[in-house]
């Protein structure tokens, strides 16, 4: 079957038919207007170039305070196909995905970033697709010390980068997890988080593989900001954003997976919406490309059995508390997105919107206890036998 | 100052300058592929034309299913200026606006909507700017039997449609709300519902004039549907767009005020990810035009006095559970735009994304009871003098 030839991005057709005038009030309203492009010196483009993968770079700044200096953060986002057939050896397969994800993040360290995503489970094919559990749960490693973590921590330290990393991770009783790992830019494993929400869509049978975190909502301190991972479809549950929030995040990072004819009407709205409703910065990270795996499996669909994921449409983006958000990488190449951010400007919105002073969490708190415990309620009582017994 | 010449429509101009094929691509993924454009009888067409107001009617439709019949409704969203000075007596320029209403209600009956919802606090200019507690507080009415509520009373009988109708009401204690009262097609009055989230931004000096409701949040079983209403600033908040959820509603109509240059890049998105989170349909309605006082106000902003909000910039719309949305209404003139949603649709998507299923409220009730007791805290000990009593 031929696959449907791909767009590479919305923005380009924006750009490509537009005149000036109506390019910049169709962006005013579609991405807000608070982002604007860098530019990036030649010897830095070239290695996009030479290294086949788009690279962008945007910044949005803050106003001037008084009383604090301006908290700027360079913060980059990947997305990236596999890099051998689903059918080489696991080994060979993560090594592959590890070389190009080096190339990625030099250009990245280039371009002067201070922490780098990946996109989620990172060093591995989505094979949840398949419901086989070999040979995909082999990729699985520890958070602590497995290959990609190892691999990572190299990384960071060399380009004084945080990175969060995104796998499959295996603990020590052999429960597999949806993880991120945040390797600190002195190449430190500071913690781990999981995967709040696990998606039983389509050909998302994540929860065969593994279960809902255990975690929390935990936040890392690091030296370029209060940073948190919502992994994929934990972005469609707001509370999940809100919970990183209320734990002090100023930058959540969506690491996903998400194909088109699915997905992705909502993929540019939810994660800006959450930038929005917690006042603070937001990335959202898809993966791209199409993989294709050994064996045939359904989709749940009615669709005859095939071999192909279906495309994941990329289109990665930043976004900011005032509901700018940058452009999209392409929905079909390799890519990097810099964008310049400044942490005050979180600050500035919670001053300006007040979502946080009008949120009513009390009555919010007392509404969801009642719904739980209505639906936990353990005591059954047969009334069919009414006065029968006590 | 001369006013900025405003944009009609980016739909408009997405529609004069892409190709068809372009076009459908950019759609797709804006604005999702579940609605289609319905034709109107020219006789209704001509209603629009003849009292210079826009009219639009768009279609989407569900799965057909074995066990439970097509639940089909139509819903309206008005949008409209106010049609007399504001430096009219208060009584002259409310009569202005019910005849305006009138007509726009007639044209939606027309089309045979089912369910109406004005824009927020409709029969009066949204005043709220000044700070003046007169004449404005004159505007406030009974939310049984004040003046707009029994002209909305008439027409919701003469129609057989439910009527929202966004009102200033004053109770029995002189006490001022936001308010909503929902006129049932009998004429009889339903019920009402009043803003949960209060803001205190730029020239939206709300809480000037009225608290946050007390009455949480109900959902109302008509004919054609169980209705909620999450007024204007509530949007901003996930939280109160769940709780109408979790009370079981399926459609939730927003009726909004804002102007330019404040919150348009948020809007075409904040109501459409509410449908999307919660698996139901919205109804983002905003005020359209220019609204000048007699008397000059500060904004807060820096500016020097002036006399004018600024632009309402109308863009009324209606989003899916789906992701799917309508395109807006005019940025600038009067409209109608009427939907047939099928409300089967709500359960379909339910099933298919699984976002109740996978939601954990149990785990946000106890996050959410935490941190309002951690705020709450009434037990202070002065450590300072530590030893010194017991």
């Amino acid at each position: 079957m031929a696959e449907r030839m791909q767009t590479d991005s919305i923005e380009q057709i924006l750009r490509d038919n537009l005149s000036p005038e109506q390019h910049d009030e169709v962006r005013r309203i579609l991405f807000g207007s608070g982002f604007r492009k860098l530019e990036l010196p030649e010897v830095i483009s070239d290695l996009a170039e030479e290294g086949d993968f788009e690279l962008a770079a945007y910044s949005i700044d803050a106003k001037a305070e008084n009383s604090r200096a301006p908290n700027k953060v360079r913060i980059a986002v990947v997305q990236n196909k596999i890099q051998a057939p689903t059918t080489d050896p696991v080994g060979q397969q993560r090594d592959a995905i590890l070389e190009r994800i080096g190339k990625l993040t030099h250009a990245a360290a280039q371009c002067g970033s201070n922490v780098i995503c990946y996109q989620e489970a990172f060093s591995m094919p989505f094979a949840f697709c398949t419901r086989e559990k070999q040979p995909w749960c082999e990729f699985a490693e520890s958070a602590e010390d497995g290959p990609s973590i190892k691999f990572c921590q190299n990384l960071a330290k060399k380009y004084n980068i945080v990175i969060l990393a995104p796998i499959l991770e295996r603990d020590e009783h052999d429960v597999i997890w949806n993880t991120c790992v945040v390797v600190s830019n002195s190449g430190v494993v500071l913690g781990k988080t999981r995967k709040n929400h696990i998606p039983r869509v389509g050909d998302f049978n994540e929860s065969t593989y593994y279960m809902e975190s255990n975690l929390g909502h935990p936040v890392f301190h690091t030296q370029f900001g209060r940073i948190a991972i919502n992994i994929c479809y934990g972005r469609h549950h707001p509370l999940n954003w809100l919970a990183f929030a209320l734990n002090g995040a100023d930058i959540v990072f969506n690491p996903s997976a998400t194909v088109d004819g699915l997905s992705e009407p909502i993929w540019p709205i939810e994660a800006r919406c959450a930038a929005v409703a917690n006042s603070y910065f937001t990335a959202a990270i898809n993966r791209v490309g199409t993989e294709t795996f050994p064996n045939e499996f359904t989709s749940g669909d009615g669709r005859a059995a095939h071999r192909s994921f279906g495309h994941f449409y990329g289109s990665s983006y930043v976004a900011a508390p005032d509901g700018s958000r940058t452009e999209g990488l392409s929905r079909t190449r390799d890519g990097v997105l810099v964008a310049e951010i400044d942490l005050n400007l979180n600050r500035q919105v919670r001053d300006l919107w007040g979502f946080r002073m009008t949120a009513r969490l009390d009555m919010y708190a007392d509404i969801l206890q009642r719904v739980s415990q209505e639906s936990g309620r353990r005591v059954i009582v047969d009334k069919t036998l009414e006065g029968k017994f006590q």
